[in-house]
């Protein structure tokens, strides 16, 4: 669902504080986090939706790589998971069921954690992901409020995955653009949170349903700044703008994310294109970093990937400026 | 899904043991546990389902009840929740889903807990509920695994919800039926949990899915004894038996959960609107407690409700004896 409407949903909602609340449940699609002890707090997390790509492994794969990604985005290291399933039991082979899951578990076990529950009802499709449990230390958690003026951003993989994953419903992708894309999806963002704590970051946030613009336009609201983006920086899927073109990649969830966005953003001159790739939701993204300047390089050197887009301005009329 | 369907997928997965995980995946439905220090293991469960009542608020309150009820099962107390929504968002007005939401985190709060983000999809049905997050002792959890011979069996709440909530689709409950079962789905088994904990039980579980012979099976098999259950002690709601007599309380449920446990019960001559009842899959049920004899009746003082309804035996040829 859209940001707009979970807004609508959450705002008559009573607020509970509580000092052991780091990260409440502002957004409803963010990671909470809860301090258990002075050096334990755990980051919690949930995502789950329907297969984007035709092999039921690589399925498993990818959400559970989507799933661990909130908990790297928040610089904490995932400790446990519990499956969601919703499953056609009647159309749709148990086997079928067996192999996401063998797809995730392979991937929470790469990240050191553990698949200890879960929950699968009888659907009328395939949805599978997972709740996700991960620890971090409550002095040293990145979050979206720790942007600060000079800093630079970065961004750890391309975008146009949704364009990509959405044509390929009509069309199947050559093998030269699945495989990248496949590749990026599943890998997780393990690498480039732990290099992030480890050069001494304090801000990131990963990119998944509400596209570059809706993830880097919560870090502007967050951090109260703005963010400017040079659009010629962005790194793309190969395939993507071609698709576009060809009028296969439009999605209702990057048509949600241009109105929640019309109001942040100084569009500029930015073509059509340029601004599909900006909102387009992406499936297991890469993280957005505020890094400070004098760390770039070094973080640059230990995140294969990992390119320079932007910068943080002082806070504008605007959240986010593209260049 | 049945347990029969949940042991096919998953008997192919490799089990990655390690001494952190108290209680794994065994049954995919149960709670999880994983020691984080000596003196801390985190109870994780998930559960979500379509509305079983007409009222949101309602609805919202006992799929809190239901989830947070697999936490006081293992002895626990909740600290922190996810939210689970499939929502059709183009039929149903969004403040159905804020009554829904109010009416669990008002629950989750009850119990002493928060909801600290979640994940919204749009789908055909609602469908809600939560992935909860508890604490408990890694010393002083209840297992299925701790029923010795002599514990006396108790249950918390009486038994025919799935019969009751299957008939209300078909014609309107009277309020003297209602009342009850409403009550019943909505009240948290925080006091039946901490009483157990009090008194010094070690063995518990919760009635939901799999109905009391489905649930009493799981601690049968992983205690390695029969359980000898008293058919004529077991409390029913108001309204249940009639409803199955009229056959308006059929559902598939109680259909895989008798073929689950043909082999595992010896019926004795029960009849067939008995065993509907200890099949009969509840939502938010009750706990199935096994407590030491001399302490049953401090168990029974304490908790309103509690029935002593059998008693555990050496293991034999079946896992449960009716009488």
């Amino acid at each position: 669902m859209g940001p707009g409407d979970l807004t609508q949903v959450l705002a008559p909602l009573e607020r509970h504080g509580d000092s052991r609340l780091l990260v409440g449940h502002e957004t409803f699609d963010d990671a909470g986090v809860f301090r258990v002890s002075d050096d334990l707090a755990l980051v919690q997390t949930v995502d789950f939706f329907a297969p984007i790509v035709d092999d039921a492994y690589t399925f498993g794969q990818i959400a559970a790589a989507n799933a661990l990604s909130d908990v790297y985005a928040m610089g904490g290291e995932p400790m446990t998971a519990l499956s969601i399933v919703g499953f056609p039991r009647d159309r749709v082979p148990l086997a079928v069921l067996t192999e996401i899951l063998r797809g995730a578990q392979d991937k929470v076990r790469e990240a050191g954690a553990f698949i200890i529950g879960g929950h699968t009802v009888i659907d009328d499709e395939i949805k599978f992901g997972l709740a996700v449990t991960g620890r971090v230390h409550p002095d040293r958690m990145l979050t979206n409020a720790a942007a600060r003026p000079g800093d630079r951003l970065v961004l750890t993989k391309p975008l146009g995955a949704g364009i990509l994953t959405t044509g390929a419903k009509r069309a199947p992708l050559g093998p030269e653009v699945e495989r990248p894309l496949l590749d990026a999806m599943r890998t997780l963002n393990a690498a480039a949170s732990r290099a992030a704590v480890a050069v001494g970051v304090r801000c990131a946030t990963d990119i998944t349903g509400f596209g570059l613009l809706g993830h880097a336009s919560h870090i502007a609201r967050a951090s109260n700044v703005t963010l400017r983006i040079r659009v010629a920086a962005i790194p793309v899927f190969a395939g993507a703008r071609e698709l576009w073109r060809m009028g296969m990649g439009h999605t209702g969830g990057a048509e949600r994310n241009e109105r929640y966005l019309a109001p942040l953003v100084a569009w500029g001159s930015v073509s059509s294109e340029d601004r599909a790739l900006l909102i387009d939701p992406q499936t297991s993204g890469g993280l957005l970093i505020a890094v400070p300047a004098t760390m770039v390089a070094d973080y640059l050197s230990r995140v294969d990937g990992a390119v320079e887009i932007g910068e943080v301005l002082p806070v504008t009329d605007m959240r986010i400026e593209l260049v």
